[in-house]
């Protein structure tokens, strides 16, 4: 076992956190991590509708008694979803712990708190962590340039990002993007964190409710086979490397804007795609830690073998070099 | 004390390494290196001649009786340095530890091996390090993306690059780029290296010789004031953020040559640009660890400081963490 202040502070036997991850962050995945002693994040957003999540969050409770939260994710958006109508659906549900990110979480942190809610922000930078910490968030995810998805523009790896977050943080803070073995936890752990959240180690494990040729491909991936798209459009987001996204990547050399490469990166994005399994059709987020992934084990055989890891690690590995 | 295969194999008191820093790699900084019980290395073609190269060890012994190295690094060029006039020289000099980097270093390496000097090479990817690992190195050193200098074309930081290498590599191994402190240490000990290299923190040292205004302006900058330049011409450069690396950036944007821009990046570039001290004049390295660096301490004072943190993180707050 490794307490952390987060693990005490959420109620959680392990320092692990699966985090939102839009269409993934289902019901199967987070019960299984809720059930292995870790703490699982639906994904409100995946849902069509509040109702939707509502349904979803009685079906993860159906088979799990453990707690799991919920993601809620601001985006700036012309025709945004019914935030405050999935944030009152998370409210209702009787959910003790939400996981928020994007922009301007004031509105729905408040919120949350009134209703005696724990939350947690997820963030890339310094300055947003330290803002969020102002606002009065529980704790910090702080995410490197390592990650799945949007890294934000700053380019800043973990190994600077977390020890640099620390000196400013004095609320729980987990570290996320670029993690999935013991080795990266105990790491975590010494830059100043109190855990970690995986997301790409998460999809590849068998209850990860995406079709397995996308858990096949992150095993067969080395940590050089990501791309950073839409970085000209100031949104960079961190996906696998396929033929789509180098084809984005040249149409964006050549000034392309986002509506011109709509089309192309349609396709694997959204839950029939990742259903469906064709890894070359589209675009689907994967970060550099694929490049550690061999296997697609069951989340309780994962998180096992992390905590092993690490412990062996702090007990024997880190303890073994302390001369007298 | 905190003992690992690089501290044994290398004779050394410290798992620290202040690898080649070109025109900073002199007696001054290297000798004081070498009294903290850490290993220093004199960059080769800092000197402007091998014969000098031999003055300058000759010099460097007369100021610390520790063991201390030499840097050779090979780069591609129409008009080359002697390599391997310094290459004897080294050797004449009675030089017992040697930093390789970059391009084909195996005639270097078999020259020293014979000569029964132990070689760390240096490199940014895992296929090298395998690669140098054949060729029969010692000692691998493996830069991560956040490095300053050359990281390489395929960003991969530490938090990826060292367990990835760790999972290939054999013989032992130092982590470098984004290094500068004792959580720094502890997390690449935890990650699979036996030891960490650090360029930019040893910059910012009282004995570096370089003007302090470049050991102030790194205690100024956060983690984001960096640049890579010559990205355009896959010769990437990681430097402090400035009006000129600004400007670089804009002309390879441009389409410019390295002809185009060698004006530029001239002026704090060499000895003299170091030894001046306008940081707004010309290019010069900084790593993302300048985020970390917040004062100019002398080289003693830091490294007893980076062993008191990993020794305090590995015994009471990594051991206080394991619950029965």
């Amino acid at each position: 076992m490794i307490k952390t202040r987060f693990t005490q502070t959420f109620g959680i036997e392990h320092p692990i956190v699966q985090g939102g991850m839009q269409w993934v962050g289902r019901a199967e995945l987070v019960a299984a991590v809720a059930n292995a002693g870790a703490l699982g994040f639906l994904t409100a957003l995946t849902q069509p509708t509040p109702e939707a999540l509502s349904k979803e969050i009685a079906r993860c409770r159906e088979m799990t008694d453990k707690p799991f939260g919920v993601n809620l994710t601001i985006l700036p958006s012309i025709n945004p979803p019914p935030y405050a109508e999935y944030r009152r659906a998370i409210i209702e549900s009787g959910i003790q712990i939400v996981e928020t990110a994007g922009y301007r979480p004031q509105e729905h942190l408040d919120d949350f708190k009134a209703h005696g809610i724990k939350v947690i922000h997820k963030c890339t930078a310094v300055r947003h962590a330290v803002s969020a910490q102002k606002m009065g968030v529980d704790a910090i995810s702080i995410d490197g340039f390592e990650c799945a998805g949007h890294p934000g523009e700053d380019d800043i790896p973990g190994l600077i990002l977390i020890p640099a977050a620390a000196d400013r943080i004095r609320i729980p803070m987990i570290a996320s993007g670029g993690f999935g073995d013991g080795r990266g936890l105990v790491a975590a752990l010494a830059l100043g964190a109190d855990g970690i959240n995986m997301g790409t180690r998460f999809c590849a494990t068998q209850e990860a409710p995406i079709h397995d040729a996308f858990k096949q491909a992150m095993v067969a991936n080395d940590e050089r086979a990501t791309d950073l798209i839409f970085r000209s459009m100031r949104n960079t987001a961190r996906v696998a490397k396929n033929a789509v996204s180098q084809k984005v990547i040249e149409m964006e050399r050549a000034g392309a804007s986002f509506d011109e490469v709509r089309d192309l990166v349609k396709g694997t994005r959204g839950r029939e795609g990742l259903e469906k399994g064709d890894t070359d059709f589209g675009i689907w987020s994967a970060g550099m830690v694929q490049g550690l992934i061999h296997d697609v084990p069951s989340v309780k055989a994962l998180i096992e073998r992390i905590m092993g890891e690490a412990e062996a690690i702090i007990d024997d590995r880190l303890a073994g070099m302390r001369a007298p």
